[in-house]
């Protein structure tokens, strides 16, 4: 009798054991919504029997695209074939837009979320885990004086670190409008692509500062404020100069030479960077801007423009990145006619791609070995 | 014509500048799909015109809400006054299960996700932000012999850490079955309740070790294996014993000593951390199981409960926590006899909660403060 009630509890609790929240009656977690085949094209598939119309939305196709959906309910739709990547992905259902809930690696923002999945190519990719050392990355939280709220900053510090005694070179790394302080760690992996790098012999070992580029709490601490638009503009280069470098350096061995300092973001981070890193060139003596929003150029760097020996003496470094098929390349493309008229060195690195985090990664793992040379 | 064209140019490109993915066509982000009104009750909104059945999950309510659909297409709900708490929410649209995709307070697990709230009190939580010094989260990877895989660690360390010289006592930290080794700092703010404690001097400064718990890769590296269901009761006990705590002892300054060392966890991490602490008497001082599961306990336990001089006298704390709501109560409450029967010292507490992360968030700031005294 005792027995059979013990049995009856381990099954009972068996299947307990991995509900997140007995009694709350969810179901069982679905699988992801999505298959990578062996051809490199992926299948998405969605129960939503009641809908009218689905579609899926992602990075690896430039407009959303229609779902089919069959006898069972089931919508599906299959991608071209796809370059070895990570890809994001969103479903819009009857108009709703939604993330794959099932899936866990997600591209969360700090307004939106989707969901990412990954085609492996026949090699590992320089961003993926691999069997070699790895740094840590460090969660820090800071008051910022511009914009009178704790924020939070992610910093990777590079294997070794710990037990090392000396001071360390120091990039800081900016993220796109949608993404978050936690973005290039999360969605980028720039921490193991650093890991891969410095691994192989192809980077320095470096300390890379993730700052939240935007006005308001970190998202994680609460929902972000409105954002005027003058803002990357203002606050945001006065907290990094003021508030961000100051902390970093005080709670890691940075280096605090400008010949050790580099300043690199995507998108919106990009042209903090132009911002911030043209505007201070005894602070920062590399730049990286990857399909970088650039605004009123001529304005904007007239200084650097207006001394291209001083500037090209103090810049080690000067690269812009930006994909041929991205709605900002004409801005782009202006802005180098622009330098390369004023004598401003710089070298300017065009792809096939547009305005996807394939991109930026791919950007990152090109720029990081150039620094600190 | 120049300065014409540059206006435009900046107008065009600033709309672009809060656009994650220009050219993608994805439209304004909307606002989070809830209002907390002034009353504590909460108001979800979610526009699905062509839906014809939407409900709102969380926990909030132990069922799913039906949602009712207005004229203009808009559905909502407002639950009853809810205690200041962060709470959890799910979309059901016809069936299919979402979260919310404006929301960047994800709660995220290992194969699903959901979106979070806080209803705010007249005083700041244990687990709100203060102005106080901050700890930092430390992301870790390390190769687990046990599973054969690249597994990630999250690592608590309090103010000061990086320029004191001590060692600092350990508590290994667990998390439940649906979340991951981030939960409870992204779900639960453990980082933030320490941080809070230790400015009021309730709490020793303390380092928090938060492995992931269930096989294959961390989620953030990959979809989660499939967990058989005897997993946890094998080989994360071998996992945290043998890869885990040599890890966090060789790269922290953790003091290496049973009566400077404490598990705890929720639920399937309240299962484990039976398990472990009970079973490895002499490696861990402190036990503190929040809403565990409990299996077989006369088997599980049978060598603690067969000498409890020797198992009263190694442990200096050992602390139960369960909601009387929760369908795990009455296995708890069999098991609080089953120690009382064979006199082992414990601590049963019992909240009117049920399995949700509300108690856990409290559990944690009422079992913190108790360790290593």
């Amino acid at each position: 009798m005792r027995n059979t009630a013990l049995v009856l509890l381990w099954i009972g609790l068996s299947a307990l054991l991995f509900a997140q929240a007995p009694g709350r009656g969810r179901g069982p977690a679905q699988p992801p919504s999505y298959t990578v085949n062996p051809d490199r094209t992926v299948t998405f598939h969605l129960r939503a029997p009641e809908a009218t119309a689905v579609t899926v939305s992602g990075d690896f196709a430039q407009t959303p695209q229609a779902m089919t959906k069959a006898d069972d309910g089931t919508w599906s739709f299959t991608t071209a074939a796809l370059r070895p990547a990570i890809y994001d992905y969103t479903f819009s259902i009857d108009g709703f837009r939604a993330n794959d809930p099932s899936n866990p690696l997600l591209k969360s923002g700090d307004r939106t979320t989707s969901t990412m999945f990954e085609v492996k190519g026949d090699q590992p990719a320089p961003y993926d885990i691999q069997p070699v050392p790895h740094g840590a990355v460090r969660i820090e939280y800071y008051v910022s004086k511009k914009f009178e709220a704790p924020r939070m900053i992610w910093v990777y510090t590079p294997p070794g670190y710990e037990t090392s005694k000396g001071r360390y070179p120091a990039l800081y790394l900016l993220h796109g409008a949608g993404d978050t302080e936690a973005g290039w760690v999360t969605i980028g992996h720039a921490n193991l692509i650093m890991d891969n790098l410095i691994a192989e012999g192809k980077a320095k070992p470096m300390i890379v500062v993730m700052p939240y580029g935007r006005p308001g709490p970190s998202a994680t601490l609460g929902p972000a404020a409105p954002a005027p638009v003058a803002e990357p503009g203002v606050i945001f280069p006065n907290d990094l100069i003021e508030d961000v470098i100051p902390f970093a350096e005080k709670t890691y061995r940075i280096s605090a030479k400008a010949d050790d300092r580099a300043i690199a973001g995507l998108s919106m981070g990009g042209n903090q960077t132009l911002q911030i890193g043209l505007n201070h060139p005894d602070t920062f003596h590399y730049i990286g801007a990857f399909s970088p929003v650039v605004i009123n150029p001529e304005q904007a760097f007239k200084n650097a423009l207006a001394d291209p020996k001083g500037t090209n003496q103090k810049l080690k470094l000067f690269y812009i990145y930006i994909g041929k098929l991205d709605t900002l390349f004409a801005s782009n493309q202006s802005f180098d006619q622009l330098l390369t008229e004023h004598q401003i060195r710089h070298t300017f690195v065009q792809s096939e791609e547009w305005h996807v985090w394939r991109n930026w990664r791919d950007y990152f793992a090109d720029f990081a070995p150039r620094l600190f040379r």
